[in-house]
């Protein structure tokens, strides 16, 4: 287990001399933010973030994301460009020794929540998604903003965007996804780069957008569509979590036994009865996901990839951007390491994950 | 295993809000600090840091510490009235639902560092002990003042006190604290209060004055003085693992086999070749000592006594109190809850500690 931490860069109000102080960690997941979406991104830029990385005694091995173009998950005939721009950042980020690329393939919206500063009974803050609040929501006619959005568009664009998906339906989404593997996959193979498709998160259809990657079926379907290792997941617990019909636990130890989770996203989601659900603490009794069996099923395989803590709560007084406070994130790699350590006592004279 | 955090009451910077938002957290460890060593502690006060605790949903249930007067440990003829107050509070903390008492019976210096603000590598910094700075210092001479020292003694006080320990001898000191159990341990049966011994901070004697609960040897002949379940120890592996002659997960396992750690202070040091030593963050890569075995040696024993993280490093740009900030602490209650979950997934169908 290789414990990663994101940070979003100089912008970033937490900053990579605190996270360094964190026990354990061995590097920085982070992104070239300031180039839009389809872009190429400089070498100068790669350069420099990797400098700054490593002279806070961390390593650059992981990019979260490389985002994939909306003109390539519609089909649209400009996609091969972007694809090229696309193969082309895979090549400059080995160059500088990344080794893995988390990317996702949800429309127009990235994760989603409905409320961001949700108070829990310890008056910390939580990202929250509550389908009563998604309902008065109206995408094509309100400006809304949550982290992960896109702003960019203006509403006109937006409805334009939204029409154009549900005409592509699920079945089209998922061929214009075969198409950017079938392109981008040998590349990274050239290149040993490892890619790693994060799973959709909430893992349903929003605003009537389809969504291909959010359970067992849908991604067993796309990892058959190329079988070279470097085809893989971003393993994100919380997101499959969401739907009490995933068996987080189970679908960790299936991929990972297949070698295909490159990266894991790690968390705990407090689900209720009717299908909301808060974020919780990493913990396994402050929510509903059994962390330890979710762990239990990395270490019998072997897993020894890259793991970051995700979302976490606003503790200790904390502002800054929602779900990436400092504290939180900081509680949860101790524990996810602390955790694993405890796994490696029974079975330190026989096979050991790192 | 019952996670506890130590708070030093409404002059703490470190608030109860926010050790609250530590997830898995039981309760607090915390004392009356406005009444002199050897007094009688207020039931009022006792009833009001209940109540304060109780009001953030956490428990008290356990005291660091008791102080036993030093005019006990001196056996002086006054100790007896001392002594009484020492019972009468054992029975008040009871009455007030307390289960376990962490005292020492170090002669005048509480926990010893040289420095309190070692700057380690990654700008955090640590409390640390070395044998030049202490060989700098007259505590005769000049008016040293650290974390856990009685600043209340002149130096013409010092001075006699330091003269009488060093006449008293090691022997005395043990014939003192033979004379305390012997009087207190009947009302702690009376009460079931668990008294927890706390070991000498380092390890050693320091400027002559005598230690005598410092190895394996000398907690043995202490705790066969009484074989009364009620009388026990506060195991503290930083304190201990301080003398790389101490086997800590060897003695965890021993003395939670006879069922006399009450109460669990786990923390890891970086010993150096010369026998100078520095507080580390909890990880056992961070330190000189195996946590992993030590905590590994507790479960074993089906352990379910009371643990907190003990001294932290300041990081993340806190000040405040030397040892006790609000973050390492956190991330070290992290750690150990990961690496009990860890521990307990091998043994689900089996005898599980809690």
């Amino acid at each position: 287990m290789n414990m990663q931490f994101r940070w979003y860069g100089k912008e970033d109000p937490v900053s990579l001399s605190y996270i360094r102080q964190i026990p354990g960690l061995k590097g920085i997941v982070s992104a070239v933010y300031d180039v839009p979406a389809g872009d190429l991104w400089p070498e100068e830029s790669i350069a420099h973030l990797k400098a700054e990385i490593e002279r806070h005694d961390l390593a650059f091995e992981v990019v979260e994301s490389l985002p994939v173009h909306e003109d390539i998950k519609l089909g649209k005939p400009s996609r091969d460009v972007y694809i090229e721009h696309y193969q082309e950042n895979i090549r400059r980020l080995a160059r500088h020794g990344v080794k893995a690329i988390c990317y996702n393939f949800m429309p127009v919206l990235d994760w989603t929540r409905t409320q961001l500063d949700f108070p829990l009974a310890d008056q910390s803050t939580t990202l929250v998604y509550f389908q009563h609040q998604l309902e008065q929501m109206d995408i094509e006619k309100d400006q809304l903003s949550l982290p992960g959005w896109d702003t960019s568009y203006t509403q006109e664009e937006m409805r334009k965007l939204m029409a154009a998906y549900r005409a592509l339906g699920a079945e089209g989404l998922f061929e214009n996804l075969d198409y950017f593997l079938g392109n981008i996959l040998p590349v990274a193979a050239e290149e040993n780069m490892n890619m790693a498709l994060h799973p959709d998160d909430p893992p349903w259809n929003i605003f009537g957008l389809p969504r291909i990657v959010s359970c067992e079926e849908q991604i067993d379907r796309i990892l058959q569509l190329d079988e070279r290792s470097q085809h893989g997941l971003t393993f994100c617990s919380g997101s499959l979590g969401c739907n009490a019909k995933n068996d987080v636990p189970a679908l960790a130890r299936k991929y990972a036994k297949k070698g295909r989770i490159h990266f894991a996203h790690l968390r705990n989601v407090n689900l209720y009865e009717n299908g909301d659900f808060e974020e919780s603490a990493h913990l396994s009794s402050a929510g509903s996901l059994d962390m330890g069996a979710i762990m239990n099923a990395l270490f019998k395989e072997g897993f020894a990839g890259y793991v970051r803590p995700d979302h976490g709560r606003m503790i200790f007084g904390e502002t800054g951007r929602s779900g990436y406070g400092l504290y939180d994130r900081a509680l949860g790699a101790m524990y996810l390491q602390g955790m694993w350590e405890g796994l490696q006592i029974h079975t330190k004279k026989g096979q050991v994950a790192t």
